[in-house]
């Protein structure tokens, strides 16, 4: 268990070198057309590996991999990882606040999805989150794959 | 006064976002022919200001630039600014422990210089510290301006 000042330390992590974000993947086998897959990614270069794999087994959700850069990437992408993650930085984020609620929320639409209008909601959702990561407002997400 | 948790926070955001580094710019109206200029510098982009502000409002030891870029750099400079800074991330850095060591011990020696060998020994810890910053040993500086 991560104590409140390790859980502050990573919020201020995530928040400086981090991303957030979500891909709707078009994907047939899926029943709405789409696979929606949220990730948290932290960043850091290779020099750095050894006090990286430090903070990486501090939060220990994820998975390391060397980008062909040489940046290191460690990744999020389980559901019930990515919840965990969310709620530790939760209290502490700044910069990524908004991104860190929404994407909890999202992450709780994604289970209880029925049918074709619970889908929209969510893609509505997710595309609110878009918003917040990038400056411009990006084209809305076309849902006919 | 900042608290644990915010400390935590603002060692986690300089780990992920931050820099730490020192200047030795030639310069004759200097005694040893050097400027020493140590820096630290959060970097935000510009669509998250107001946030980032709140930040750079939580440490208020140095003032926010825009570069052309539209990059955020808050940068803290003053001798008494940095230590400051240095003492609050200091127990919670992970990934620039020992930078953050390291600069405290360059600003301690820094005050002390009493001569030329006093100043050469200062500058080889300037040098040490820049290896720590860079993966790739960098030439030596040279030191006769």
């Amino acid at each position: 268990m991560l104590n409140q000042v390790q859980k502050a330390y990573l919020a201020g992590f995530l928040d400086g070198d981090g991303s957030i974000y979500v891909r709707l993947k078009p994907n047939s086998t899926y029943r709405y057309g789409f696979q929606i897959a949220p990730y948290i990614v932290l960043f850091q270069s290779q020099k750095e590996q050894k006090k990286f794999e430090k903070i990486c087994s501090m939060v220990n959700l994820g998975h390391l991999r060397v980008r062909k850069d040489g940046i290191l990437e460690y990744i999020i992408s389980r559901a019930d990882a990515l919840r965990k993650f969310l709620k530790i930085v939760k209290p502490f984020s700044i910069l990524k606040e908004k991104q860190v609620k929404l994407m909890l929320e999202i992450l709780d639409k994604k289970d209880k999805v029925k049918n074709k209008e619970d889908f929209n909601r969510l893609a509505n959702l997710i595309d609110r989150f878009r918003d917040l990561n990038y400056s411009k407002k990006r084209k809305k997400h076309i849902l006919t794959p």
